[in-house]
Protein backbone atom coordinates (compact mmCIF):
# COMPACT_ATOMS: atom_id res chain seq x y z
CA UNK A 1 0.00 0.00 0.00
CA UNK A 2 3.03 2.45 0.77
CA UNK A 3 3.75 2.40 -2.98
CA UNK A 4 0.46 4.97 -3.20
CA UNK A 5 2.44 7.23 -0.82
CA UNK A 6 4.80 10.29 -1.19
CA UNK A 7 7.54 11.71 1.34
CA UNK A 8 5.63 13.17 4.02
CA UNK A 9 2.23 11.35 3.51
CA UNK A 10 0.48 9.02 5.49
CA UNK A 11 -2.92 6.92 4.97
CA UNK A 12 -5.60 6.91 7.41
CA UNK A 13 -8.60 4.61 7.77
CA UNK A 14 -12.35 6.95 8.05
CA UNK A 15 -13.68 3.97 9.75
CA UNK A 16 -16.36 3.57 7.21
CA UNK A 17 -16.50 0.18 4.63
CA UNK A 18 -12.38 -0.25 5.02
CA UNK A 19 -12.22 3.43 3.27
CA UNK A 20 -9.07 5.25 3.17
CA UNK A 21 -7.58 8.32 2.82
CA UNK A 22 -4.25 9.88 1.87
CA UNK A 23 -3.10 12.92 3.88
CA UNK A 24 -0.23 15.33 3.80
CA UNK A 25 0.37 17.40 7.11
CA UNK A 26 2.31 20.34 5.39
CA UNK A 27 -1.08 20.82 3.21
CA UNK A 28 -4.60 20.58 4.98
CA UNK A 29 -5.75 18.14 6.56
CA UNK A 30 -9.74 17.12 6.66
CA UNK A 31 -11.21 18.31 10.68
CA UNK A 32 -14.30 17.71 11.89
CA UNK A 33 -15.87 20.26 9.46
CA UNK A 34 -15.78 17.77 6.49
CA UNK A 35 -17.37 14.59 9.04
CA UNK A 36 -20.43 16.91 10.24
CA UNK A 37 -20.91 18.48 6.39
CA UNK A 38 -20.54 14.63 4.95
CA UNK A 39 -23.34 13.72 8.19
CA UNK A 40 -25.42 16.64 7.61
CA UNK A 41 -25.55 15.86 3.60
CA UNK A 42 -26.11 11.68 3.97
CA UNK A 43 -29.13 12.72 6.39
CA UNK A 44 -31.29 14.98 4.02
CA UNK A 45 -30.16 13.52 0.54
CA UNK A 46 -32.76 10.65 -0.56
CA UNK A 47 -32.33 8.22 -4.20
CA UNK A 48 -29.42 8.68 -6.32
CA UNK A 49 -28.47 12.39 -6.96
CA UNK A 50 -25.27 13.57 -8.73
CA UNK A 51 -23.23 15.53 -6.55
CA UNK A 52 -20.22 17.37 -6.88
CA UNK A 53 -17.81 18.85 -4.20
CA UNK A 54 -16.54 22.24 -4.37
CA UNK A 55 -12.87 22.28 -3.22
CA UNK A 56 -12.83 18.88 -2.53
CA UNK A 57 -8.92 19.32 -1.24
CA UNK A 58 -8.18 15.66 -0.22
CA UNK A 59 -11.25 13.76 -1.46
CA UNK A 60 -12.77 13.02 1.89
CA UNK A 61 -15.92 14.33 1.11
CA UNK A 62 -16.38 12.42 -2.05
CA UNK A 63 -15.28 8.89 -0.08
CA UNK A 64 -17.56 9.77 2.99
CA UNK A 65 -20.70 10.79 0.73
CA UNK A 66 -19.66 7.63 -1.44
CA UNK A 67 -19.68 5.67 1.91
CA UNK A 68 -23.01 7.03 3.25
CA UNK A 69 -25.42 7.34 0.11
CA UNK A 70 -26.26 6.11 -3.13
CA UNK A 71 -25.13 8.66 -5.39
CA UNK A 72 -25.24 8.29 -8.59
CA UNK A 73 -22.13 9.51 -9.78
CA UNK A 74 -19.75 12.03 -7.65
CA UNK A 75 -17.19 14.63 -8.79
CA UNK A 76 -14.58 16.52 -6.34
CA UNK A 77 -13.56 19.53 -8.07
CA UNK A 78 -10.34 20.95 -7.10
CA UNK A 79 -7.75 24.06 -8.08
CA UNK A 80 -4.34 22.82 -6.49
CA UNK A 81 -2.48 20.47 -8.70
CA UNK A 82 -0.90 18.65 -5.68
CA UNK A 83 -4.20 18.52 -3.75
CA UNK A 84 -5.80 16.85 -7.26
CA UNK A 85 -2.76 14.12 -8.08
CA UNK A 86 -2.73 13.04 -4.21
CA UNK A 87 -7.06 12.92 -4.08
CA UNK A 88 -6.58 10.35 -7.34
CA UNK A 89 -3.91 8.27 -5.72
CA UNK A 90 -6.65 8.46 -2.50
CA UNK A 91 -9.51 7.05 -5.18
CA UNK A 92 -7.15 4.96 -6.79
CA UNK A 93 -5.72 3.35 -3.32
CA UNK A 94 -9.73 2.51 -2.63
CA UNK A 95 -10.32 1.18 -6.38
CA UNK A 96 -13.03 4.08 -6.46
CA UNK A 97 -11.20 5.67 -9.73
CA UNK A 98 -14.30 5.21 -11.31
CA UNK A 99 -16.66 5.49 -9.15
CA UNK A 100 -15.36 9.52 -7.92
CA UNK A 101 -13.84 11.45 -10.73
CA UNK A 102 -11.45 14.00 -9.35
CA UNK A 103 -11.41 17.20 -11.58
CA UNK A 104 -8.50 19.92 -11.72
CA UNK A 105 -10.27 23.03 -12.07
CA UNK A 106 -11.56 26.43 -11.08
CA UNK A 107 -15.28 27.25 -9.95
CA UNK A 108 -14.90 30.30 -11.23
CA UNK A 109 -14.04 28.83 -14.73
CA UNK A 110 -15.43 25.37 -14.51
CA UNK A 111 -14.35 23.13 -18.00
CA UNK A 112 -16.14 21.46 -20.72
CA UNK A 113 -16.56 18.70 -17.87
CA UNK A 114 -18.98 20.32 -15.83
CA UNK A 115 -22.30 21.18 -17.79
CA UNK A 116 -24.61 23.56 -16.38
CA UNK A 117 -28.40 22.29 -14.76
CA UNK A 118 -26.73 18.89 -14.09
CA UNK A 119 -26.10 18.57 -10.45
CA UNK A 120 -29.11 17.46 -7.94
CA UNK A 121 -26.66 18.49 -4.86
CA UNK A 122 -23.46 20.99 -4.54
CA UNK A 123 -21.36 20.32 -1.63
CA UNK A 124 -18.55 22.61 -0.17
CA UNK A 125 -16.40 22.88 3.05
CA UNK A 126 -14.65 26.35 1.47
CA UNK A 127 -12.73 28.59 2.60
CA UNK A 128 -13.70 30.28 5.85
CA UNK A 129 -11.82 33.52 5.92
CA UNK A 130 -11.87 36.30 3.81
CA UNK A 131 -9.21 37.04 1.72
CA UNK A 132 -7.46 39.20 3.36
CA UNK A 133 -8.68 38.71 7.22
CA UNK A 134 -5.89 37.09 9.80
CA UNK A 135 -2.55 36.19 8.81
CA UNK A 136 -1.56 34.49 5.96
CA UNK A 137 -0.02 30.68 6.47
CA UNK A 138 3.83 30.62 4.98
CA UNK A 139 2.51 27.38 3.30
CA UNK A 140 0.82 28.44 -0.17
CA UNK A 141 -1.50 25.41 0.04
CA UNK A 142 -2.87 26.25 3.64
CA UNK A 143 -3.57 29.64 2.28
CA UNK A 144 -5.58 28.72 -0.20
CA UNK A 145 -7.33 26.08 1.88
CA UNK A 146 -7.91 28.54 4.40
CA UNK A 147 -8.73 32.21 2.87
CA UNK A 148 -11.01 33.34 0.06
CA UNK A 149 -7.97 34.11 -2.68
CA UNK A 150 -9.35 31.45 -5.14
CA UNK A 151 -13.18 30.52 -3.74
CA UNK A 152 -14.94 33.24 -2.02
CA UNK A 153 -18.94 32.23 -0.95
CA UNK A 154 -20.26 34.24 -3.88
CA UNK A 155 -18.07 32.05 -6.01
CA UNK A 156 -19.78 28.77 -4.96
CA UNK A 157 -23.09 30.72 -5.47
CA UNK A 158 -22.79 31.54 -8.95
CA UNK A 159 -21.18 28.34 -9.77
CA UNK A 160 -24.66 26.53 -8.39
CA UNK A 161 -27.05 28.55 -9.38
CA UNK A 162 -25.53 27.71 -12.96
CA UNK A 163 -24.91 23.81 -12.44
CA UNK A 164 -27.94 23.49 -10.25
CA UNK A 165 -30.68 21.67 -11.30
CA UNK A 166 -34.00 23.99 -10.62
CA UNK A 167 -34.77 22.58 -6.84
CA UNK A 168 -31.52 20.87 -6.72
CA UNK A 169 -29.86 22.29 -3.75
CA UNK A 170 -26.57 23.39 -1.89
CA UNK A 171 -24.98 21.90 1.47
CA UNK A 172 -22.00 24.39 3.32
CA UNK A 173 -20.20 24.25 6.49
CA UNK A 174 -19.20 27.42 6.99
CA UNK A 175 -18.04 29.52 10.44
CA UNK A 176 -21.12 31.10 12.00
CA UNK A 177 -19.54 34.64 12.09
CA UNK A 178 -20.24 34.98 8.19
CA UNK A 179 -24.50 33.65 8.27
CA UNK A 180 -25.25 37.31 7.16
CA UNK A 181 -22.97 37.18 4.15
CA UNK A 182 -23.98 33.72 3.29
CA UNK A 183 -27.82 34.24 3.82
CA UNK A 184 -28.03 37.57 2.13
CA UNK A 185 -25.81 35.97 -0.77
CA UNK A 186 -27.82 33.05 -1.29
CA UNK A 187 -31.09 35.12 -1.59
CA UNK A 188 -29.44 36.86 -4.82
CA UNK A 189 -28.67 34.28 -6.31
CA UNK A 190 -32.10 32.65 -5.80
CA UNK A 191 -30.72 29.48 -3.65
CA UNK A 192 -33.38 29.76 -0.42
CA UNK A 193 -31.53 28.95 2.61
CA UNK A 194 -33.97 26.14 4.10
CA UNK A 195 -32.25 24.60 6.83
CA UNK A 196 -29.44 25.61 9.74
CA UNK A 197 -27.72 23.46 12.04
CA UNK A 198 -25.67 25.41 14.57
CA UNK A 199 -22.65 23.27 16.05
CA UNK A 200 -21.64 24.11 19.54
CA UNK A 201 -17.61 22.98 21.08
CA UNK A 202 -19.97 22.65 24.28
CA UNK A 203 -23.73 23.50 25.45
CA UNK A 204 -22.04 26.69 27.31
CA UNK A 205 -20.49 28.02 23.99
CA UNK A 206 -20.88 30.11 21.04
CA UNK A 207 -21.56 28.44 17.94
CA UNK A 208 -18.26 27.93 16.20
CA UNK A 209 -19.88 25.86 13.20
CA UNK A 210 -23.05 25.91 11.20
CA UNK A 211 -24.30 23.78 9.03
CA UNK A 212 -26.40 25.48 5.76
CA UNK A 213 -28.73 23.80 3.63
CA UNK A 214 -30.35 25.45 0.62
CA UNK A 215 -32.44 25.19 -2.62
CA UNK A 216 -32.41 26.61 -6.05
CA UNK A 217 -35.41 28.22 -6.66
CA UNK A 218 -36.79 27.35 -3.13
CA UNK A 219 -39.01 29.61 -1.20
CA UNK A 220 -38.35 31.09 2.12
CA UNK A 221 -38.91 29.30 5.23
CA UNK A 222 -36.05 27.75 7.17
CA UNK A 223 -35.67 25.20 9.97
CA UNK A 224 -33.32 25.31 12.79
CA UNK A 225 -32.13 21.97 13.74
CA UNK A 226 -31.31 20.54 17.11
CA UNK A 227 -28.26 21.93 18.91
CA UNK A 228 -24.99 20.10 17.48
CA UNK A 229 -22.45 19.74 21.18
CA UNK A 230 -19.62 18.18 20.26
CA UNK A 231 -17.91 17.89 23.76
CA UNK A 232 -19.78 17.21 27.10
CA UNK A 233 -18.83 19.97 29.94
CA UNK A 234 -15.98 17.67 30.63
CA UNK A 235 -13.62 17.42 27.33
CA UNK A 236 -15.60 14.12 26.67
CA UNK A 237 -17.25 14.04 23.12
CA UNK A 238 -20.94 13.53 23.01
CA UNK A 239 -22.56 10.29 22.27
CA UNK A 240 -23.80 12.37 18.96
CA UNK A 241 -20.05 13.02 17.74
CA UNK A 242 -19.32 9.02 18.35
CA UNK A 243 -22.48 8.44 16.67
CA UNK A 244 -21.82 10.71 13.72
CA UNK A 245 -17.55 9.43 13.63
CA UNK A 246 -19.30 5.77 13.89
CA UNK A 247 -16.95 5.44 16.55
CA UNK A 248 -17.74 3.12 20.18
CA UNK A 249 -17.39 5.30 22.97
CA UNK A 250 -14.61 4.22 25.28
CA UNK A 251 -15.49 2.65 28.35
CA UNK B 1 -55.70 48.30 42.98
CA UNK B 2 -58.85 46.76 41.64
CA UNK B 3 -60.26 50.05 40.36
CA UNK B 4 -57.03 49.94 37.96
CA UNK B 5 -58.94 46.96 35.85
CA UNK B 6 -62.18 46.22 33.85
CA UNK B 7 -63.95 43.61 33.18
CA UNK B 8 -61.89 40.36 32.36
CA UNK B 9 -58.49 42.08 32.88
CA UNK B 10 -55.98 40.15 36.08
CA UNK B 11 -53.15 41.20 37.56
CA UNK B 12 -49.76 39.35 37.31
CA UNK B 13 -47.12 40.42 39.24
CA UNK B 14 -43.43 39.86 37.15
CA UNK B 15 -41.38 38.87 40.15
CA UNK B 16 -39.07 41.94 39.17
CA UNK B 17 -38.68 44.77 41.75
CA UNK B 18 -42.53 44.70 42.72
CA UNK B 19 -43.31 45.26 38.93
CA UNK B 20 -47.01 44.44 38.29
CA UNK B 21 -48.84 44.23 34.63
CA UNK B 22 -52.19 43.88 33.33
CA UNK B 23 -53.34 41.43 31.21
CA UNK B 24 -56.38 40.18 29.20
CA UNK B 25 -56.77 36.85 27.93
CA UNK B 26 -59.40 37.72 25.54
CA UNK B 27 -56.50 39.62 23.95
CA UNK B 28 -53.09 38.57 23.88
CA UNK B 29 -50.74 37.37 27.06
CA UNK B 30 -47.49 38.51 26.55
CA UNK B 31 -45.31 34.89 26.45
CA UNK B 32 -41.80 33.27 26.79
CA UNK B 33 -40.71 35.59 24.13
CA UNK B 34 -41.04 39.10 25.95
CA UNK B 35 -39.13 37.45 29.05
CA UNK B 36 -36.43 35.99 26.90
CA UNK B 37 -36.21 39.24 24.42
CA UNK B 38 -36.16 41.49 27.42
CA UNK B 39 -33.06 39.38 29.41
CA UNK B 40 -31.64 39.15 26.07
CA UNK B 41 -31.99 43.00 25.35
CA UNK B 42 -30.75 43.56 29.12
CA UNK B 43 -27.87 41.59 28.27
CA UNK B 44 -26.62 43.69 25.82
CA UNK B 45 -26.90 47.29 26.47
CA UNK B 46 -24.53 49.52 28.81
CA UNK B 47 -25.19 53.05 29.85
CA UNK B 48 -28.36 54.85 29.69
CA UNK B 49 -30.32 54.08 26.33
CA UNK B 50 -33.26 56.07 24.84
CA UNK B 51 -35.62 53.05 23.97
CA UNK B 52 -38.06 52.46 21.92
CA UNK B 53 -40.54 49.27 21.96
CA UNK B 54 -42.23 49.01 18.87
CA UNK B 55 -45.83 46.88 19.32
CA UNK B 56 -45.46 47.02 22.84
CA UNK B 57 -49.10 45.46 23.68
CA UNK B 58 -49.72 44.90 27.11
CA UNK B 59 -46.54 47.58 28.02
CA UNK B 60 -44.27 44.19 29.01
CA UNK B 61 -41.27 45.04 27.32
CA UNK B 62 -40.99 48.19 28.62
CA UNK B 63 -42.01 47.49 32.29
CA UNK B 64 -39.27 44.79 32.17
CA UNK B 65 -36.41 47.22 30.93
CA UNK B 66 -37.05 50.03 33.32
CA UNK B 67 -36.83 47.02 35.75
CA UNK B 68 -33.67 45.40 34.26
CA UNK B 69 -31.61 48.50 32.82
CA UNK B 70 -30.86 52.24 33.65
CA UNK B 71 -32.72 53.35 30.65
CA UNK B 72 -32.75 57.46 30.04
CA UNK B 73 -36.48 56.94 28.63
CA UNK B 74 -38.22 54.00 27.38
CA UNK B 75 -41.11 54.27 24.82
CA UNK B 76 -43.57 51.86 24.21
CA UNK B 77 -45.43 52.14 20.61
CA UNK B 78 -49.00 50.60 20.22
CA UNK B 79 -51.50 51.13 17.15
CA UNK B 80 -54.38 49.00 18.88
CA UNK B 81 -56.28 51.56 20.93
CA UNK B 82 -57.55 48.97 23.89
CA UNK B 83 -54.16 48.13 24.47
CA UNK B 84 -52.69 51.17 24.70
CA UNK B 85 -55.15 52.37 27.37
CA UNK B 86 -54.49 48.84 29.47
CA UNK B 87 -50.77 49.44 28.93
CA UNK B 88 -51.26 53.14 30.01
CA UNK B 89 -53.12 51.88 33.19
CA UNK B 90 -50.26 49.15 33.55
CA UNK B 91 -47.95 52.09 34.05
CA UNK B 92 -49.82 53.97 36.39
CA UNK B 93 -50.62 50.96 38.25
CA UNK B 94 -47.08 50.51 38.70
CA UNK B 95 -46.50 54.75 39.33
CA UNK B 96 -44.47 54.71 36.16
CA UNK B 97 -46.65 56.95 33.86
CA UNK B 98 -44.13 59.55 33.52
CA UNK B 99 -40.88 57.31 33.46
CA UNK B 100 -42.86 54.56 30.62
CA UNK B 101 -44.63 56.79 28.13
CA UNK B 102 -47.27 54.58 25.75
CA UNK B 103 -47.68 56.27 22.32
CA UNK B 104 -50.43 55.11 20.28
CA UNK B 105 -49.44 55.37 16.84
CA UNK B 106 -48.64 53.28 13.22
CA UNK B 107 -44.70 52.55 13.18
CA UNK B 108 -45.06 52.82 9.43
CA UNK B 109 -46.66 56.41 9.78
CA UNK B 110 -45.11 57.46 13.62
CA UNK B 111 -46.54 60.81 14.60
CA UNK B 112 -44.02 64.11 15.85
CA UNK B 113 -43.53 62.78 19.11
CA UNK B 114 -41.18 60.59 17.17
CA UNK B 115 -38.15 61.86 16.17
CA UNK B 116 -35.32 60.63 13.67
CA UNK B 117 -32.05 59.64 14.51
CA UNK B 118 -32.95 59.64 18.62
CA UNK B 119 -33.21 55.94 19.29
CA UNK B 120 -30.52 54.35 20.77
CA UNK B 121 -32.41 50.94 20.77
CA UNK B 122 -35.36 49.58 18.79
CA UNK B 123 -37.01 46.35 20.89
CA UNK B 124 -39.87 44.75 19.26
CA UNK B 125 -41.81 41.47 19.37
CA UNK B 126 -43.30 41.81 16.55
CA UNK B 127 -46.43 39.28 14.40
CA UNK B 128 -44.45 36.14 13.77
CA UNK B 129 -47.18 35.55 10.45
CA UNK B 130 -47.19 36.81 7.31
CA UNK B 131 -50.31 38.21 6.60
CA UNK B 132 -51.98 35.34 4.48
CA UNK B 133 -50.59 32.56 6.79
CA UNK B 134 -52.81 30.05 8.93
CA UNK B 135 -55.72 30.13 10.18
CA UNK B 136 -56.88 33.97 11.68
CA UNK B 137 -57.90 34.19 15.06
CA UNK B 138 -61.67 35.22 15.72
CA UNK B 139 -60.63 37.86 17.47
CA UNK B 140 -58.98 40.79 15.86
CA UNK B 141 -56.77 41.99 18.37
CA UNK B 142 -55.76 38.93 18.54
CA UNK B 143 -55.04 38.07 14.53
CA UNK B 144 -53.02 41.99 14.76
CA UNK B 145 -50.64 40.87 17.21
CA UNK B 146 -49.74 37.19 15.70
CA UNK B 147 -50.16 38.30 11.42
CA UNK B 148 -47.85 40.68 9.59
CA UNK B 149 -51.28 42.79 9.26
CA UNK B 150 -50.41 46.12 10.66
CA UNK B 151 -46.36 45.70 10.87
CA UNK B 152 -44.53 43.55 8.71
CA UNK B 153 -40.62 42.76 9.09
CA UNK B 154 -39.97 45.66 6.90
CA UNK B 155 -41.67 47.92 8.45
CA UNK B 156 -39.70 47.57 11.32
CA UNK B 157 -36.70 47.97 9.61
CA UNK B 158 -37.79 51.12 7.59
CA UNK B 159 -38.48 52.23 11.27
CA UNK B 160 -35.50 51.89 12.80
CA UNK B 161 -33.12 52.90 9.57
CA UNK B 162 -35.16 56.24 10.20
CA UNK B 163 -35.30 56.62 14.07
CA UNK B 164 -32.26 55.16 15.30
CA UNK B 165 -28.88 57.02 16.24
CA UNK B 166 -25.88 55.75 13.36
CA UNK B 167 -24.41 52.70 15.19
CA UNK B 168 -28.20 52.22 17.13
CA UNK B 169 -29.31 48.73 17.81
CA UNK B 170 -31.97 46.77 16.90
CA UNK B 171 -32.99 43.74 18.91
CA UNK B 172 -36.60 41.30 17.59
CA UNK B 173 -37.67 37.49 18.76
CA UNK B 174 -38.64 35.90 15.94
CA UNK B 175 -39.16 31.79 14.61
CA UNK B 176 -35.78 30.93 12.85
CA UNK B 177 -38.54 30.15 9.86
CA UNK B 178 -38.15 33.62 9.41
CA UNK B 179 -34.75 34.23 9.51
CA UNK B 180 -33.68 34.44 5.98
CA UNK B 181 -36.24 36.99 5.25
CA UNK B 182 -34.90 39.24 8.39
CA UNK B 183 -31.26 38.91 7.47
CA UNK B 184 -31.67 39.57 4.11
CA UNK B 185 -33.97 42.68 4.43
CA UNK B 186 -31.52 43.75 7.74
CA UNK B 187 -28.30 43.68 4.85
CA UNK B 188 -31.41 46.08 2.61
CA UNK B 189 -31.46 48.27 5.07
CA UNK B 190 -27.77 48.41 6.70
CA UNK B 191 -28.92 47.06 9.84
CA UNK B 192 -26.38 44.19 9.89
CA UNK B 193 -27.09 41.60 11.83
CA UNK B 194 -24.47 41.34 15.14
CA UNK B 195 -25.84 38.72 17.11
CA UNK B 196 -27.83 35.36 17.28
CA UNK B 197 -29.24 33.47 20.28
CA UNK B 198 -31.41 30.34 19.24
CA UNK B 199 -34.11 29.20 21.44
CA UNK B 200 -34.36 25.19 21.59
CA UNK B 201 -37.43 23.97 23.31
CA UNK B 202 -35.04 20.93 24.42
CA UNK B 203 -31.41 19.89 23.72
CA UNK B 204 -33.23 17.19 21.26
CA UNK B 205 -35.45 19.62 19.40
CA UNK B 206 -35.50 22.14 16.44
CA UNK B 207 -34.99 25.94 17.37
CA UNK B 208 -38.27 27.54 17.90
CA UNK B 209 -37.56 31.59 18.79
CA UNK B 210 -34.56 33.28 17.74
CA UNK B 211 -33.06 36.69 19.58
CA UNK B 212 -31.48 38.82 17.08
CA UNK B 213 -29.27 42.12 17.23
CA UNK B 214 -28.56 43.94 14.29
CA UNK B 215 -27.00 47.19 14.38
CA UNK B 216 -27.30 50.34 12.41
CA UNK B 217 -24.34 50.87 9.75
CA UNK B 218 -22.78 47.80 11.77
CA UNK B 219 -20.06 45.59 9.55
CA UNK B 220 -20.45 41.85 8.60
CA UNK B 221 -19.35 39.69 11.30
CA UNK B 222 -21.94 37.96 13.76
CA UNK B 223 -21.97 36.25 16.78
CA UNK B 224 -23.97 33.08 17.84
CA UNK B 225 -24.46 32.54 21.25
CA UNK B 226 -24.50 29.35 23.60
CA UNK B 227 -28.09 27.64 22.66
CA UNK B 228 -31.00 28.49 25.53
CA UNK B 229 -32.08 25.26 25.72
CA UNK B 230 -35.62 26.06 27.73
CA UNK B 231 -36.54 22.20 29.30
CA UNK B 232 -34.70 19.26 30.26
CA UNK B 233 -36.04 16.46 28.56
CA UNK B 234 -38.04 15.26 31.69
CA UNK B 235 -40.58 18.49 31.25
CA UNK B 236 -38.93 20.57 33.72
CA UNK B 237 -37.25 23.90 33.19
CA UNK B 238 -33.53 24.37 32.98
CA UNK B 239 -32.00 26.65 35.36
CA UNK B 240 -31.07 29.07 32.61
CA UNK B 241 -35.05 29.57 32.64
CA UNK B 242 -35.27 29.61 36.18
CA UNK B 243 -32.77 32.21 36.33
CA UNK B 244 -33.89 34.29 33.41
CA UNK B 245 -37.53 34.58 35.10
CA UNK B 246 -36.13 35.52 38.43
CA UNK B 247 -37.60 32.22 39.42
CA UNK B 248 -36.58 30.24 42.22
CA UNK B 249 -36.29 26.49 41.33
CA UNK B 250 -39.42 23.88 43.13
CA UNK B 251 -37.57 21.83 45.76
Amino acid sequence: MDNYLKKGERIEDLGLNNLKIIQNPDFFCFGMDAVLLSWFVSRRIKGSPHIIDLGTGTGIIPLLLYGKTKAASITGLEIQEPLVEMARRSMALNGLSAQIKIIAGDIKEPGGEILPNTYDVVVSNPPYMRAQAGLKNNCETKTISRHEILCSIEDILIFSKRMLKDRGRLFLVHRPERLGDIISLMRLYKIEVKQLQFVYPSIKKEANLVLIEGRKSGKPGLKTDAPLIVYHQEGEYTQEIYDIYGMKKPE
